[in-house]
């Protein structure tokens, strides 16, 4: 039987699935949630139920948050600043890496222990394998909380930046997000001869895990950061992703997910850099600095 | 040894490729290219050269043609028709499903029998099982060529109407392209926190290896047309994507690949259709056809 008293904040269905596995993994939980009609399974279950955040906050050494958005975690820890002093916090409501640094950087001010977490699952799979969550923030936190973490998924942790968690969760959803759009383009230029939905996207399928390590050769052109492998250029690129977005204009399909692209291609071109190998299109994603200081 | 003399007509990297590899399978081959120097190692191999494309042709029952473009194999193929009535002409060159079907309409009117091809292959995948190629277009043609395209790779015949082997080839490299894109996004954003390119790339390669099969959840939603399966919504969608947009421009990286989904997602959100199975902004991709007769 695990030692330590965890609280949890929040009884969504993410939340409500994190209080479930730490109880079955043995931990004492203690739960709130705005509407407070939703502890009640909790507490038949063998959690205990407190009626505001700052009663919930006093019966846990760890304190989990799992609601909303930041505003609705800002809103509601704040006035229990005081309560939280040396406790650990781990906050696994989604936010922007920005938004996680913030309620750091509060937590330091009141002593609090904080941890920024990213859950890629969903609910159903706390407590599985398949389940990983990302953390970051202070290091003596994930050490005390580690145990506890463990028991909902994978846990690894990102480093000291409270940002770095939310920040790799969004960089590969991001991925994922493009990834998926890709398949609705080819489903939906199939569709126009007819084609079902998931036959497309089973060839698709294939065809993108056969293309998937490509990723790792256009890495090693962005590190190398000379992109003058003599590999596919711009003006090459170009051609390809024009000959694309015709052909899906031809068969009535907008290309607008494309257009970003290829408008990335034309400046480089434009700017004389047709022969650059064509991940120099990186370059123009990265918004320039202001001069600091 | 096999029977049949093919002509190549076109030998860049594709066409010197296609034409030894015929040749290294036993067809007595003809070749031709506009500069006609470039014959010259395929002549020491064992080939023969035409000076004309006339001539070339009168030489081949096959006319194999790889050109630059559209264009070009027009500029060549038109002058030549009588001579080509008769044959079966295999055209490998990149065009768009449309480009495709002017040709095999031009064919049709003079009784060549035409079969389009889209080459899935570098030149140095020629002969290998790795070269996938796809021909749609007159199915005696493919009959009558497929032991010698069959020399060439994986050869796949997708149907009569000629556009359809390179509305396939584009489609799928749509969806490889977004899938590129996607690891470039996930790259430009963990380099901001000095992560180097290789290392995201292969997070994001495990990561999207993993997500694949979500495609065909999709597809199975596309092809229900209901959108009501209560799965992520629309406005689910679209919180989720805003804040991966917001983290992207907080660490100073451009979201311009990712807005046009967004705008997607607000357009059917504002026409009421937020609770909707997201997967729907597919209908928002498919261009109104204009009423016909
Ligand atoms: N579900 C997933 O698949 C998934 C996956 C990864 C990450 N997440 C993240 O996990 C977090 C929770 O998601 P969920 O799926 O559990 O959402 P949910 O089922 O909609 O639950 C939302 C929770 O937040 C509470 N809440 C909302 N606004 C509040 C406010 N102003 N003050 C106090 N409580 C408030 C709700 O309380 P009431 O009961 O009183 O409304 C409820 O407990 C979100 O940040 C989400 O992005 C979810
Ligand atoms: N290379 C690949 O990885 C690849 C992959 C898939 C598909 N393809 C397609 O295969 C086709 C050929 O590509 P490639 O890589 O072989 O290109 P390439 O090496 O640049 O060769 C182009 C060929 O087209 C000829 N050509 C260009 N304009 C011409 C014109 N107006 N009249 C007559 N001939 C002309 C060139 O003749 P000269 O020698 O006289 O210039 C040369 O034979 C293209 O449609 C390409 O999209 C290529």
């Amino acid at each position: 039987m695990p030692t330590g008293n965890i609280t949890v904040l929040g009884l969504g269905a993410m939340g409500s699935a994190v209080a479930a596995r730490l109880r079955a993994t043995g931990y004492a939980t203690t739960v709130w949630n705005r509407t407070a009609a939703k502890t009640q399974p909790h507490t038949a279950a063998g959690s205990n139920a407190a009626a505001t955040v700052p009663d919930a906050v006093d019966a846990g050494d760890i304190v989990i948050v799992v609601l909303l958005d930041h505003r609705s975690v800002r809103e509601h820890l704040e006035p229990a600043a005081d309560r939280l002093r040396g406790k650990v916090v781990v906050n696994l409501t989604t936010t922007t890496p920005g938004e996680a640094r913030a309620t750091a950087a509060w937590a330091a001010d009141h002593g609090i222990a904080y941890l920024d977490g990213a859950v890629m699952a969903v609910p159903s799979m706390i407590g599985t394998p398949e389940a990983r969550l990302l953390y970051s923030g202070d290091e003596n936190a994930y050490a005390i909380a580690e145990p506890a973490l463990a028991a909902l998924g994978g846990a690894e942790y990102s480093g000291a930046d409270a940002g770095l968690a939310s920040l790799k969760d969004t960089a590969l959803l991001a991925a994922m997000d493009l990834m998926l759009l890709g398949q609705l383009q080819a489903v939906a230029m199939m569709r126009t001869v007819g084609v079902p939905a998931a036959e497309t996207a089973g060839e698709a399928e294939a065809w993108l895990a056969a293309m998937l390590p490509h990723g790792k050769e256009i890495a090693a052109i962005i590190d190398g950061g000379a992109y003058d492998t003599g590999g596919q250029s711009v003006d090459f690129d170009r051609r390809g992703l024009a000959s694309i977005v015709t052909a899906s204009r031809e068969q009535g399909v907008s290309a607008q997910l494309l257009e970003p692209h290829l408008r990335l291609l034309d400046e480089l071109s434009a700017t004389g850099r047709g022969a650059s190998d064509w991940p120099r299109i990186i370059d123009r994603l990265t918004i320039p600095k202001q001069e600091s200081r």
